[in-house]
């Protein structure tokens, strides 16, 4: 396992030092107020400030850096009041690495409808309780200094696919305001802010987001928007075109992407961040990720499979436990199985991320790419 | 936290050491092929071959010794057959400490209705899918060298409380046919059985239960049937009952009973293993012991309590985690919460378990016992 590069910093903001490139893809590091981070890295989801049902001693075995947590859910519950007076996340969860909370902007586009977006911000009711909420891009950045992770977002649309020109356009340019609106709002000296680059599916739109975003000078900048996760052929190009102005020297984070294939094409076109729920879902549902493939640990040919899920995998799962066992668990409704397959989920993409990162070292990224591919099949 | 006393012994069989008496206070050691164990002690309950959302990294971690799993679960799922070929339990589940087996009587009678009892053994359907289903003395027994325990549980009839005499009796009666039979049938070197004193609620059966029993030499003696877990002072009169005339030089078992002022009762009366869902079920629920009696985590005045559970507790949870954060995790349904609870409660028995032992050696279990009384309250 990889060690962390070094422990808590003096700096205040993130900085991110490029170190290496082979192609577009970088290897560097990301220095916060919670240690020194590899990247390219993925970024387990703890939406609910716990990553589901694991712990943060599980979280460091399988080298986990950052976390996400997500601002929605902690502003509806318990609140970020309470987080704050806790001491922020960090204290509230017990994670003493880095943590990045999201602007909400996604959940209160997917949870919590109906909703009415004006310029101010959005109107929308609770998914928990049907209450009246509004959402702007102060009060999302209010949430996120009360909660103290190391990275907030700025507050944003994320934008249907597909949309029209037109309402990609206006949404875009609004979601531009939002930044500058909430970028003045913010009030944390140890956190760190990105802008979101968004456009839709238009070329000319994530160009005009990029540059106009960069030019408002962000700790970093977030590719975002649900054209980014739909097709695979159009997340590929918005990725493109996002990365084409953003500077070299800030991280650059692809949101809500974690199929193992994107981190490749990801990391492949200049990405250093990936979060994803993937994993951890189809933990939840019994699914297990394998060098060949993702499999269904309910099926009855591991009844007797006396195996672990993969004698390469170094996780707690794969090293202590057999297919049988966990095939049992999961078809019991155990709530051990479905943590004995999120830790090696997670696990699977934090070593390929890992193998990555030598692999850019080594200038054989693409030749890693090729070999994790030709294997990996897509189910 | 108590060091275990050794590793694996050479011996086949478990042996008890009776090392120390306070009044009927019993301290002693079990010698099991998977290690010796200080008794009185309490056993968390792994029904389906997990103690519900832990580990066995997380039960070694509260001092667990010796652990149950149900047999009548483990036959319906995954079967003794998978079991077996897995290489038994303690290698199918992954816990290297001893295990005990019941016998499935008791779930028989409790979940899978109807029933129809005859001489031969048990109809009833399964309660998972309603399939027919026949268990039998030597069933059971063969069920049981198959999943290959530690300790295996003679097959018996839980007899209901209230029960008729004639009921009583009947049942009594039968259930040591059933014991010798299972006896007759048992064929695995490595496990030692139980016989299990019934008798209803009547103290002329219990004795007779109990003095039939000791003719046939098990390597123990269990307590069962409803009248042991209903109320209090019947309960405690049972077990006076069934302890008369057991020998002192094996151990005694008090099946489900894990309230922790009935391990103080129990063990006062002379008992040495103890065994309950009590403490991880009261988990799930959201409910954690403390030295003041058990607490709700739902409860609102926990909101903004960032002090741990416990104090003065060493386990992780109260090491690492404030009511604050568990209280969110439980009312946000994550199962995080409920692991840490259960480490907790667990952690809570076995405490109170290895404090009771040193009382018992230092002469002065009665003073703990009223000490732990006056401040635990029932609620």
């Amino acid at each position: 396992m990889v060690e962390l590069l070094s422990g808590r910093s003096g700096s205040m903001k993130i900085k991110y030092n490029l170190l290496h490139q082979d192609g577009k893809a970088r290897y560097g590091t990301l220095e916060t107020n919670h240690g020194t981070f590899e990247t390219p890295m993925f970024m387990p989801v703890g939406t609910q400030a716990t990553v589901k049902t694991l712990d943060c001693r599980e979280l460091k075995e399988i080298n986990s850096a950052v976390i996400l947590a997500n601002t929605y859910h902690l502003w509806l519950r318990p609140s970020e009041d309470i987080v704050n007076k806790a001491g922020g996340l960090h204290s509230f969860m017990n994670y003493d690495r880095p943590i990045l909370t999201d602007s909400g902007g996604f959940q209160v586009f997917s949870l919590a409808k109906p909703k009415d977006i004006t310029e101010e911000g959005v109107k929308f009711k609770s998914h928990l309780n049907g209450e009246n909420l509004f959402l702007t891009p102060e009060k999302s950045i209010e949430i996120q200094n009360k909660l103290d992770s190391d990275i907030a977002m700025s507050f944003d649309e994320c934008i249907p696919y597909p949309a029209t020109y037109e309402y990609a356009k206006r949404s875009t340019e609004r979601t531009l305001r939002w930044a500058i609106r909430g970028k003045n709002a913010f009030n944390n000296d140890n956190q760190s802010l990105f802008g979101i680059v968004q456009g839709g599916e238009y070329e000319d739109l994530r160009y005009w987001s990029a540059k106009e975003l960069v030019k408002l000078d962000f700790d970093g900048y977030s590719i975002g928007g649900t054209s980014v996760g739909e097709d695979k052929e159009t997340m590929y190009k918005m990725i493109d075109y996002a990365i084409k102005y953003l500077p070299s020297d800030k991280p650059r984070y692809l949101m809500g992407v974690g199929d193992p294939i994107d981190l490749f094409e990801g990391v492949m076109r200049g990405v250093d961040m990936f979060d994803c729920v993937h994993p951890t879902r189809l933990a939840r549902h019994g699914h297990a990720f394998t060098l060949d493939g993702k499999i269904n640990m309910k099926n009855a040919k591991y009844k007797e499979d006396f195996t672990s899920i993969d004698s390469e995998c170094d996780c707690y799962c794969c090293k202590n436990y057999t297919k049988a066992y966990i095939r049992h668990l999961i078809v019991a409704n155990e709530t051990l199985g479905q943590r004995l397959l999120s830790i090696h989920n997670l696990r699977f993409l934090i070593k390929i991320m890992e193998n990555i990162r030598k692999s850019i070292q080594n200038d054989r990224f693409l030749e890693y790419k090729g070999e994790f591919m030709n294997r990996y099949k897509i189910k």
